[in-house]
């Protein structure tokens, strides 16, 4: 069966550039790909990164969106183990190589030919075609309405748990209550460790103990910081800016970790010694790889968690990104392209 | 049985001082301490950092030395393993609190409250007394001559491999073939290891290939840095130098590791994006516990790893660290009481 299909998108036409509508032609399914009809897509802070091609990696036209929930509409000869109609996401990666060893080792997500959705067509549009091998099920007990960030900031906050063995005893903390942060409270609290925000705002930190903080610490007080000296096993820093590292490090155990899943642009900087004294770690992510994300679905509906969206019609995604630049989203804005 | 002692030592009286005869009268042996008669001791690095007060914590007059082996003439009341005439090793720390819950977990070398050697009274001397809990039994097979600098730089390159489960598969490099690195080489080759050896000088080179390396590779050259792309498992630098981090980092694998003994006392700096794309780590450890130096010392004893050590009577104090200065001992410095 020949599929060919034409893909009603917004894209920007060059980096900076308004949402445009545009149009774009496939060719043939490939062998292994999966044609998807869009039912809706979350908007992360990456998008606008990669719109604003402020990591010098963008290509043009770009349709961008990477949360993306849809229908099968079409599958590649070789794909036996999707139908049409089941309910899929798609996250940052639509394909791996699958044959370098870092795929045959599963973490296909770290593949150095791993590709962006965003770079090879997205979700803001009607279509997306993406490998089998980035796709997951979405199973019974998540609501497919919220479930587009979960593909990206919800595997970006959960996968360290895994990669890291985080236990339920450890206590954990959160730096940035936003689109990652208010997920990471929820997945933290699931995971039955004593959660702490990070945060210098009231109204945020009432926000983060009805999301799952059970202590807040306000990292402009001294007197809060010194409390905590040596009190964490695990820091989940989901900033975009540089701060002072250092100061959090003092508030990690012995052997305490302090992971990044936002994208700091600018070197990091932290002093070695009270690293060498109590064997301390810094390290960094990205978003998981399909497998993880099949276990963090999996404890999303065991655990009921979704994420706190904000719903906008797709037709109204330069209103729903006007949102996203105000710092005003709660916490995700969702485009969706149902009824 | 009331013991209480004179200890001769070479002592600095202020910081960055001469070394002196000085003599220390000592109280009651402790309750849990061992007294020993000093056979070599080792000169670390870190001696002269602490001698020139580096690190703003020195105490003076100073009995510097911490790679100590020595015969047990005495033990208080409570020690009930260790015998008179046992050849002991006592490395970094001359005790622990014990009763943290650091410590309470086998991390003793991480305890807050774990006691420096050079403050408590070092190796420099006839005599050193250390609660029993820091001392490691010196097996059959390691010969005592050679043994201190595995008391201090042989425990600290070694313990990172225990603590970040570096396996025989891994592929690992060492940065800085000196005191650390060059039994960095030998307990990495004898771990099964792949061990490779960044090095600029073609002196070194020759060396780090007959210490166990079986590669070296030239960090000035990008060729070279450009052809080990995503090559190591686990990095170890052992320099006191800050250097160009990002360079070294490339040359991590996926979940690959830059793992820091060597104390650099500017702030390190690195760029977040490669460790995000490929969750690389960055770490540092001190030396190790206890249970640590036992295992490293039978691992010794049974891959006959020793230090390459040159041998100053320890009355030649002054003389030595003149050598250690001039940079070019090779590769580890012991001063003598024995013959």
């Amino acid at each position: 069966m020949s599929i060919v299909s034409t893909i009603n998108a917004y894209a920007v036409l060059e980096a900076g550039g308004p949402f445009k509508s545009y149009q774009l032609e496939l060719g043939e399914l490939g062998a292994t790909e999966v044609e998807l009809e869009i039912m809706y897509c979350g908007i992360c802070h990456s998008d606008l990164s990669m719109i604003e091609n402020e990591w010098g990696n963008g290509q043009y036209p770009m349709i961008a969106g990477h949360e993306i929930i849809g229908r099968i509409t079409a599958v590649g000869e070789q794909v036996t183990h999707l139908k049409k109609e089941t309910v899929v996401g798609l996250g940052w990666n639509s394909g791996y190589c699958k044959t370098c060893h870092t795929c045959r080792t599963g973490d296909f997500n770290l593949c150095k030919e791993a590709k962006f959705t965003i770079l090879t067509n997205g979700g803001f549009a009607d279509k997306v075609r993406a490998d089998v091998s980035s796709l997951v099920v979405i199973p019974d007990g998540v609501d497919p309405v919220s479930a587009g960030p979960l593909l990206c900031a919800g595997i970006t906050v959960f996968n360290p748990l895994v990669q890291f063995d985080v236990k339920p005893t450890d206590k954990v903390a959160v730096i940035g209550i936003g689109g990652l942060g208010h997920l990471a409270l929820k997945f933290f609290n699931a995971w039955g460790c004593e959660v702490t925000a990070f945060t210098s705002s009231e109204e945020k930190r009432k926000e983060a103990l009805s999301l799952g903080a059970h202590k807040t610490l306000n990292s402009r007080d001294p007197l809060d910081i010194e409390a905590a000296t040596t009190n964490f096993d695990f820091i989940l820093s989901t900033v975009n800016a540089n701060l002072d590292w250092d100061l959090y490090i003092q508030t990690l155990k012995p052997r305490g970790r302090l992971h990044f899943v936002g994208t700091v642009p600018n070197p990091i900087q932290f002093t070695l010694f009270p690293l060498i004294f109590f064997q301390r770690s810094i390290s960094a992510s990205p978003a998981g790889s399909p497998g993880t994300m099949e276990t963090m679905l999996e404890f999303a509906a065991h655990h009921q968690i979704r994420p706190e969206v904000e719903i906008f019609p797709m037709s109204q995604i330069e209103a729903a990104f006007e949102h996203l630049r105000s710092g005003k989203a709660r916490y995700r804005i969702v485009l969706s392209r149902e009824g």
